[in-house]
């Protein structure tokens, strides 16, 4: 089953792209969107949305999976964000893909084994898990491989 | 020149279509959008998507004013509000439709003349300003011609 995991931002879009067979995974395609910051978010998210239905058109993934948002910053990036995810979950509903939600704690423990893992942690044990030969970057594509990952790990059980 | 004001949510979307020629403003269309509580997010979206889709093919609005966003209550409220407000930014993009934002105090001022209005003083105001019969319901609907109603008053300066 292939499993597209996304870290949503209107700047920086990561995404992750996962096959499993079996108990084996493999890495399909994985990087990020990013948009001017120059641009009127309405044309930020219709580069976001344009990026992701070409995706799910190209791949057909089985599942998508993102993170549950918990924000104890500003409200403003919350807002922010959620524009962004909006535009995920709406592309999602239009190709009738199932959409898994999972907590960091949830994502750590599940790539890591252990839920207060740092980013470092995180990038080096997808690098392990995927057998890339480098570590995945930025932090947002290295992010949205370990939420792929994390459901991956889900369904096995 | 069609104005639509936009009350972002999840749950209950109010828009109001108003129509300005002269100092004369007319409401043209004016309700909300709401979905089921038990469907899961991204359908909801897909819902309110369509919808919006649909009213901006059957009016081409030449502007779409939207409240800018403050929030000092809980997060995962503006994560939710934030992606109903990225389908309606994506969907003005979509169509070309020049997105315009107005702080809660500009949208007070621009109806009421007075930056603490209550609800009810605002409903009052927008039936006065429209000649409608009677107060536009619910708050969400209101708010949505408010806001409308601060683009076509902020265009006039």
């Amino acid at each position: 089953m292939l499993i597209l995991g996304i870290d949503p931002g209107t700047a920086i879009m990561g995404y992750g792209l996962i096959e499993k067979k079996g108990q084996t995974l493999r890495a399909v395609d994985y990087s990020c969107w990013r948009t001017p910051a120059d641009l009127p978010m309405p044309y930020r998210l219709k580069i976001l949305f344009e990026n992701l239905e070409n995706f799910l058109l190209k791949y057909s993934p089985d599942a998508i999976a993102v993170e549950e948002l918990f924000f104890n910053r500003n409200t403003t990036t919350a807002i922010s964000v959620g524009q962004a995810r909006g535009i995920v979950l709406l592309s999602a509903a239009r190709n009738n893909i199932e959409v898994f939600e999972y907590t960091p704690l949830q994502v750590k423990q599940a790539v890591v084994g252990y839920g207060k893992a740092d980013k470092h942690q995180i990038q080096y044990m997808v690098r392990a898990l995927l057998s890339l030969t480098e570590n995945p970057k930025p932090d947002d594509t290295a992010d949205a491989l370990a939420i792929a990952i994390c459901h991956a790990h889900s369904q096995r059980l």
